[in-house]
């Protein structure tokens, strides 16, 4: 029985009718093609369909709604590679906050693009996302205004509202396949799915290129790992306690796939699902396949988290496979 | 005035009961790069998030509801080139009933699959559309079943409640550009809009590779014309009489892109909007740019009708414009 001070399924309800004040549920379909592929019912929860394109919105719309009104005046600061960051951008717009975000430098340029258009004050600083974090935690704190950790527990809330959706659509879910940055997402799942049916799996996917959310989750301590995976929504080098700590009372199993398998599943998600998905919204795919036969026959919902992938790497993605593009043939049944 | 025969506002409202029963209302996003692009408030009507990828299974899933019984025993047959067929089967299996659709030879694979996985009979016959058509038509007097034509009224009346949606999310749209295949998408946004405000203009997009149908609207009568475009979902070389008596009505302007523009603008959508669309679904935005001095600084919704491109297709255009893909950098605001 996790402690007291735990997220629990009712923080995760009260969230909704902040996330839903601005957002529509968004579709969860089963694919005939990619079901065959996999060798289960195959079903995707589409959260690149969010206005910012991934699920990540959710949780900045609960976090800033639950700001007292000094909090909004003194601006959000926050550090993100990206969809973070767009979804803190997408919040203080909604609710007339200021908002400042620190990238690192190198950043995806799509994304840096997408949070200014959405007013956001961005700053590129650092090579990675910890320098850039440990940079605006100074800011904030010298202009004394309210600093976002990746994980702080609104943002655990309002992404969970999607389990919430995947549940009330798929009630017999037997397998929740989740991709993992920060945890958020993987947290505010297995809370949702452990609370209602205790039976539903949860797994966590990540890449082999960044496992160190997965070691420090078999290890059951912080480990920090080697960060080279391409996929920035899910390269994380530092692990963070509170989602850890969530994970270790409910996650199933934490999978890890090559960030080459995960190129594939980007290039099968256009092609069986017409949809783009960036790496971390792949890496569910990719888990899914290369561990097929754990998931044999059975329902499976697998998290689209993101499809912010910029062009470029579509592009090289596209010339590393040439001709032989996995499964280049759709499967008839 | 148009007729009293035609389809009015009112057979649109009354047909979003039967289509609300299966769909949900699909976004309506604005995206800031395109903007900036367009020199426009660009807002895209992501109707390819559509469980079949493509607005038309509003029309099957309103047709399939005013069967009646003996219709629905019967069984459905058609003939389509992808969407169509896929919006059938969709709303077939929604209604129990069997369907049968003809495709020509060569139709996109992944269509064809998407349509036997709905569990339609597809049956491939015939150099084109046309040839599928008739055939089919034949074997539905043989079997005494009800032959869906393209442009049958219910589907117009179902897929018009994508623009009461844009209407109702953007009330103050000045301009909606509609991609024209057999017609049924823009007489139904016709309808809505003009009903509902005559200042709001819509425009027909097609590729200039298939221009039949916006040859026919020009000279107020019936012209086939050649068919050379890649983009199926627009591909029409005989034009259709009632959606052509609907725009000669309604219709502001009919404007064409060629197939490279088209090609462009699919790569366009990936990049700014993170959507695959098929050339269908990207001609909108391909006229837009064409003709940007005309929509300057309006509210435009462009309707992308259709994400349902061949990964072979969009992989010969990756590789036609190699490293030189148009406006390759994101636009900063």
């Amino acid at each position: 029985m996790p402690d007291q001070t735990m997220p629990t399924l009712h923080d995760i309800i009260s969230a909704r009718p902040h996330v839903n004040r601005f957002l529509k549920p968004t579709p969860l379909y089963h694919y005939a093609t990619l079901s065959e592929l996999v060798g289960a019912q195959v079903w995707i929860k589409h959260e690149n369909h969010q206005p910012i394109g991934a699920f990540k919105v959710r949780g900045g719309l609960n976090l800033a709604a639950n700001l007292d009104l000094a909090a909004r005046r003194a601006g959000l600061f926050t550090a993100s590679t990206g969809n973070h960051g767009q979804s803190i951008a997408f919040a203080a717009r909604a609710f007339g906050i200021k908002a400042t975000i620190a990238a690192p430098e190198g950043a995806n340029p799509g994304k840096v693009a997408a949070m200014r258009g959405l007013g956001a004050k961005v700053v590129l600083h650092g090579s990675d996302f910890d320098a850039a974090r440990e940079w605006i935690m100074d800011v904030a704190e010298e202009q004394g205004g309210h600093f976002i950790g990746p994980t702080d527990e609104p943002l655990i809330h309002g992404v969970g509202t999607y389990a919430l959706e995947i549940l009330e659509t798929l009630p017999d879910v037997q397998t929740i396949i989740v991709p993992v940055g920060a945890g958020s997402g993987v947290c505010g799942t297995s809370i949702v799915a452990k609370s209602i049916n205790p039976h539903i799996q949860v797994f966590g996917a990540q890449s082999s290129q960044a496992p160190a959310m997965q070691r420090s989750w078999q290890a059951g301590e912080m480990l920090t790992a080697p960060m080279h995976t391409f996929a920035e929504g899910i390269a994380t080098r530092v692990p963070f306690a509170n989602t850890q700590r969530i994970m270790g009372h409910y996650l199933d199993d934490f999978l890890l796939a090559s960030d080459e398998e995960i190129e594939q599943a980007i290039v099968l998600h256009l092609q069986h699902t017409h949809n783009l998905a960036e790496g971390a919204g792949a890496v569910a795919l990719a888990v899914a396949l290369k561990y097929k036969e754990r998931l044999a026959g059975k329902k499976v919902v697998l998290v689209l988290s993101g499809g912010n992938l910029a062009l470029e790497r579509l592009y090289q993605i596209f010339n590393k496979y040439g001709a032989n593009l996995p499964t280049f043939s759709p499967i008839i049944r």
